[in-house]
């Protein structure tokens, strides 16, 4: 199972059928706890276009936990695209620097763009609005450790379902397998009409609702997302929208106990800080579980896993 | 004496009691010229929202020469506090991906809510006007090398001691021994009331002049900080300020050999370059102490000192 | 060998004589995929006052591949320059925290400066349009591994001669052998007069051209340099020299099968990408030699190579 993954790129999770997102999922589980020097002189370029908080910190905690090293700038102001360089350029002069390249890219398509230039593993931490495939690994992770599978379950997404990158890269994977579908969110800000498009060819069917109170009572992960106020043209749109779609302990007490709630951060108001200490929460988890899903992803791509 | 300190957080001197800042500094001493990899595998949070060269650079130093490693951003631009995010999540989300966090932060008590928000040990690297505890730490170490004791000492402190959170620290902890104080400073840059009243009600003494001739000629520390230009309403009062408060050769030449001349830097115009080769100038070795005795805290609250 | 760099400043090319930059470069050839933890718990101060990717990554991989670490900031913004404090005094308080310093600086002389400031070794990383030797070093590498020789050829510069400071150093090394020089360049952006006249006082001789196609077919090496846009008052004047300093594929077809096409990069439009599987080229593989001849050095000065 190692084989495959050595020497490729982490690009999209549409470059990974059902087969292989479970073969990489229960790689990372192997990796819970471990901390064995296995990229011992190994070198990540970590070359963040734009800054990010938890995608970078958590990769470079990954390679230095397991005892490699990074490298690379943490927004565009301290690259030598200041200067005017190519991004292909950029990718051909700090292959000879590092191993293994992560890069997050205000750019759709600039990962692709970067994997084609160097022979180096390039992993995708984030392009536009395009990809962010680690993102949606932990997220995979953090439903499997919770509910202890994938399939057959009852999954809502909440919240802006238009602009969502995180969210529709996670409906394409769970879609891999068989569940059920749950959409919330505020009028205008629905998925948009090509995803839908794209599902029913699958034969993926989803329930709408407007409201949080009409999901099942028995569901087993509510996935939230921010609902930023520049989608709004109208402010008091944006309060309205932004109160009703608040999440607090008394609007959750409805579920079961199985419910899970998750929440790629940074959160604004729509996650009432009561919720925190709710057994249901897991939005904390989700971020950390970012280090193993890197560590493993890392380790792989460099063929030391 | 390793016991009480690991898992601990180090916010303030004033948690500390006399007994402890002995033991401190004595553990301090025992780590000096120490370059064991105690820290092999331990990973330090760096969050410094906003820059600090001293603080950040020791910091990451003492973590390196010990063997860990360092992640974290360097001013709050690369941080996600720009998307809107509270310092609690920052926090909750980075302690998945360090062992051990150092916070510098503008806003005062921003240290003791990160220290609340997570199980981690956090080190106060600076919390605006508040605390600066490290900075305290290495002036204590660096008093007791040169003078070879805490107490009894003839202690000036010189400048502006109205705004200036290192004297405060400093005088706090410096008057949990017994010694004389002398306080010099320009009119209305004198210590705060509450300060005042703070020292008096602990039966501390301190006698006020308004120039560095009138100190005892056996004085042992002079402690000279900056005065700010923006202190000043009026330009030319601050100019007539700066320039009778600057130390040079020629006014430190009445003291005794036992003088020790400390500065927390960057300086200004207040400390003349001539006096670099003072035998008394101990400024530069008080900016490198802060490597041993950040070393010493790091590997005293993780438990492995 | 090693006995007369250990301990040694590295702030100019004018330091060393033919001897001893043919013993570095033999240094150098050692170096090559050497991957020893050589300096195994050592730290690189890594002082960039300006943004920098290609040097400051490059530094940072040699460090990193030798099993050193490296602390430092990345621009001024997030130095104490920004309070105020002189060069000097943060060279006086950073020698503390490492074993060897790396700058990089606007200012003419700041290297040397700082090298007086400490007994650390200080690796110039380029000083404004002064000096940047390691990029000089890394040239003078590039040649002799695709020329087999540094001395006996024909070597033409083409593009801005007069501001580029990486074009000024390489020449003056490459005049301690015996080589013919060809120099190619718009109107008003030839070799300064001063340089000039240095040039003719040792004896050297170069032919001028003012295309490339006068250029003799048997040329060795062809060093392009970029062309800014910022050196022409009209805009017209500008991209009329652009076009014609380009080099493709064609314009280069002429010559033999021993060319080198070399370029410090970032390129903009003077290179044209088709030429990028030319046989000739070696642009990005001069990029990579940064790296074993920065390890080279950093191992050198330290007294580990």
């Amino acid at each position: 199972m190692i084989q495959p993954f050595a020497g490729r790129d982490f690009i999209s999770m549409r470059d990974f059928d059902r087969g292989q997102v479970e073969d990489l999922l229960a790689r990372c589980r192997q990796f819970e706890g471990t901390s064995k020097p296995l990229l011992n002189g190994r070198v990540l370029g970590s070359l963040f276009f734009e800054p990010s908080t938890r995608t970078r910190l958590s990769f470079e905690s990954a390679m230095k936990r397991l005892g490699g090293q990074t490298l690379g700038f943490t927004d565009a102001a301290t690259s030598s695209t200041e200067k005017g360089e190519s991004l292909w350029d950029t990718i051909r002069v700090v292959e000879g620097y590092c191993d293994i390249i992560v890069i997050r890219h205000p750019a759709e398509g600039s990962a692709r763009l970067a994997a084609e230039a160097t022979t180096r593993p390039v992993i995708n931490g984030g392009d536009g609005s395009n990809q962010h495939p680690t993102q949606t690994l932990l997220d995979l992770y953090t439903i499997e450790k919770r509910a202890g599978r994938l399939h057959d379950l009852k999954i809502a997404f909440v919240g802006d379902l238009k602009y969502g990158r995180t969210v529709h890269s996670l409906i394409k994977s769970l879609c891999l397998f068989p569940n059920e579908f749950y959409m919330v969110y505020p009028p205008s800000l629905g998925l948009p009409s090509y995803f839908l498009e794209d599902l029913q060819e699958q034969g993926i069917q989803s329930t709408d609702f407007e409201n949080v109170e009409d999901l099942p009572e028995d569901l087993d992960i509510l996935y939230l997302t921010r609902i930023q106020r520049e989608r709004f043209p109208d402010p008091i749109e944006y309060e309205r929208v932004r109160n009703s779609y608040q999440l607090t302990p008394d609007s959750v007490k409805r579920f079961s106990d199985k419910l899970t709630i998750l929440h790629p951060l940074p959160r604004t108001t729509e996650l009432d800080p009561d919720l925190d200490s709710h057994p249901g929460t897991a939005y904390f988890d989700q971020a950390h579980n970012g280090v193993v899903v890197r560590k493993t992803l890392l380790a792989l791509l460099l063929g030391a896993g």
